[in-house]
């Protein structure tokens, strides 16, 4: 097979060849921008999506399935909400050859298809807060050209839903679903920033909207997930009301909470080396490999002592694969390491012999240990390797973030510029035009912590008082 | 709360009510036909879901998860196929305010959107056998009455999807997923039949098709699954080819196999009581309820042990809930009965001091333990429960099951009827007005084995030489 792109020489073309060489996605489905997720691909996003659940579920959020289809009628409930989404949505128009006496449109996002539920469900304070979550496929008619995993038509979604007694109720929850960001991003290893949206970027509807911003090649940010704010936007138009402690009615609060397949593009995208994908653990469907390297000499007790210490490794839980093929060493390595398999087990004659076996990791890290040691060592291996990873990622987070004073230095490409910002409107879209992409917002907080300098510089364009920092890149 | 209707009495209004109050789906979205999943119905489906990846995974399934809308292009490759789901399909005409340029349908099953890949992906005999399932949701444009789990428009599907190198290949798979089926029905305690369906009622493009039919409630049968062998019917007009060893060209012979979420309404209807759900421990999103009797003494000690006993369940894996609420023991009983949990153990102050627990099963099996072997009774409770459920179950199917000799005696609504059948489409339009439902088709396999008497009558119409016993029902 032909050599991968370089990643640092041509980053979209290198990661699409990853994509294709490691099966994650298959974009040669008959509609562009709808693809099929083969096996090896599909367990990665399941992994991911239990990575999520396992995150949200301990702070109360229950998972439910709603329908894919939602009538126009209820979609027009909102409406800045169905400005936002009109022109984006698939219309449903026929039942075989009968026209529908209602449009039903593929959801673009399910707040219509929910909160209709939501009305009938929620009847007093005591069925406050709901916490319900679903993951789902949504649908978008992108006119821009489609990419795997980035910009599709029908994206793999995770959505959180949630009512509150009242703004503040609803604002703890925003924070809530920050801290389980941050747990989702450490298992994944991803550097991001929560930026707030200028106003003119916000969600159709949301009283305020939060983004979640990781790296993405070349100074470049992907938007991963949104946490937004809706006061009572959607409660009011689809009445859901409840009964108060002290018997009147009022409107719930609400939140939502959105992470898309883009999370896993990140993963590839910041991660990913020439050899092809690098996974965190915790959504690699091959964690460890066990490769014994079969010389003339001890081959049947060598691969005896692979497939013992597979089986072990599997009873223990790990997703464990023993490569018995007849390929010489150097070429399985390279096949498993191209699949992003975070730990490698190798074991030759010799060191058999002697009671040990090496560990490498994904990043080059090697270290002889002794055999019986191997099934401790793996556990903390893997996390060793999920912290360099991490580590990794942040140092190239930092090197890539960088404050800019004055609007010729957005001109500068390969970076996430950091800049002071008044807030205003026009001196917003003055940025924008400035860094040919956007204006990420106000800078709420950042991970790895820490890589915003202490002292704000006045707004970039209008020299007033900034609100705080602002980033401004290239986006996706 | 008002009382249950009898399920013996009005089966339909029972099954509707009780799926309603265990919050199973929720009808009440605003289009009919398209029901919402809450939380403990949607843990049930998503255990029910793992129970049936577990046993095709058994036999080399691999999960992948296609696109859900395909192109017309596509869709009317296969002529047969085509004509038989131009009437039901959903059509997306329109993104945004666009027309598209070809039509996209939701898909009503996936052979369509997969088909063109696997033409891609299958090159060489080494590429076969090809196994691939999803787990999605598919549409059909119903015109008949809808009603939960049983007839709706939007459907939890499982799809398996197979290529072989030939006929007997193909087969030979037929056989697998049949077994996967028996080790699916017996998880969730389910009698079946498997029917050979008429050729005038076969899956459109099928060679033949095989139907799990399971009974639902006065004498009808519920189609929960098919298992369908398609030769090289849908390979040759999607080129599904591929080099023999000998370097010809070849056509892969195809399988599908699918189930879908009228699975858990057999469930529901087979086991379900006056009080409501009963549930198999595969499914059950709680399978021991721990119920303190809080007296007025050793309340505390009582709810400390609950809790102990609890914690150590969980830990165990069992999908454990300790009841604490302040309710009377009766009550708390009744609510968790509703709900369908299989087992419950009671824990009295008087009890505790003796050192003893009480096991009941959702059946009405009751007795007393030490306390410390509850742990270790736990999981043979729960198959003795679940067989117990099974025989109950049987016992039932074997009292409803009934061989006719005359096509009066079909009029009988609340059977199953065996009747011998000549195979001939006169014949069996004949079979079919007089039962007033369907001609299931020859009965390949019965679960329990042994229902089907020895000797086979002659053809209830003609006279003539039977096939083989054939089962008539009114069929949902």
């Amino acid at each position: 097979m032909a050599e991968l792109p370089k990643k640092s020489e041509a980053f979209f073309e290198w990661f699409s060849e990853v994509l294709e060489r490691a099966q994650v996605t298959d974009k040669r489905y008959p509609v562009k921008g709808l693809n099929v997720w083969p096996f090896f691909g599909l367990k990665a996003r399941s992994l991911m999506d239990r990575t999520i659940r396992d995150a949200v579920e301990k702070v109360g959020y229950e998972e439910v399935s709603f329908p894919t289809l939602i009538p126009e009628t209820e979609l027009q409930k909102e409406a800045e909400h169905i400005k936002g989404f009109e022109s984006q949505v698939y219309w449903v128009t026929h039942g075989g050859t009968t026209p529908l006496d209602i449009r039903l449109c593929l959801r673009p996002t399910s707040e219509t298809a929910m909160y209709p539920m939501f009305a009938i469900w929620v009847r007093s304070h005591k069925d406050l807060p709901l916490r319900t979550y679903q993951v789902c496929s949504v649908f978008r008619y992108e006119t821009k050209t489609t990419r795997p995993l980035i910009r599709v038509r029908e994206i793999h979604f995770f959505e959180g839903h949630t009512v509150h007694l009242d703004e503040e109720a609803a604002t703890s929850q925003v924070r809530d679903d920050l801290r389980t960001f941050e747990e989702i991003a450490k298992a994944l290893a991803l550097p991001y920033l929560v930026d707030r949206r200028p106003d003119w970027d916000k969600f159709p509807g949301a009283h305020y909207s939060l983004a979640l911003d990781t790296p993405f090649g070349e100074g470049r940010t992907l938007q991963v997930g949104t946490v937004h704010h809706y006061r009572d936007n959607f409660s009011r138009p689809y009445g859901i009301q409840y009964e108060t402690q002290s018997g009147s009615q009022a409107y719930g609060h609400q939140t939502t909470y959105g992470l898309s397949e883009r999370l896993l593009g990140a993963v590839i995208g910041v991660h990913g080396d020439d050899k092809g994908l690098v996974l965190p653990p915790a959504i690699a469907p091959v964690q460890v490999v066990v490769v014994p390297v079969l010389g003339k000499e001890g081959k049947e007790e060598v691969a005896r002592a692979a497939q013992d210490l597979g089986e072990q490794l599997r009873k223990a839980g790990w997703r464990t694969r023993v490569d018995l093929s007849e390929d010489r060493p150097g070429a399985k390595y390279y096949a498993w390491e191209s699949r992003g398999v975070p730990l490698r087990v190798e074991l030759g004659q010799r060191e058999l012999q002697a009671g040990n076996a090496t560990l490498a990791d994904r990043l080059g890290t090697k270290r002889s240990v002794p055999l019986a040691d191997v099934l401790a060592e793996v556990p903390r291996a893997l996390e060793a390797f999920r912290s360099a990873l991490s580590e990794r990622a942040f140092e190239r987070f930092r090197a890539e973030i960088r404050p800019a004073k004055r609007l010729e230095e957005l001109k500068e490409g390969a970076a996430v510029h950091l800049i002071g910002w008044c807030g205003k409107e026009a001196c917003g879209h003055r940025v924008e035009e400035a860094v040919d992409g956007g204006l990420l917002g106000r800078i709420e907080q950042s991970s790895p912590p820490g890589i915003l300098p202490s002292e704000v510089p006045p707004c970039i364009v209008c020299g007033e008082k900034a609100l705080g920092w602002a980033g401004a890149a290239r986006p996706l």
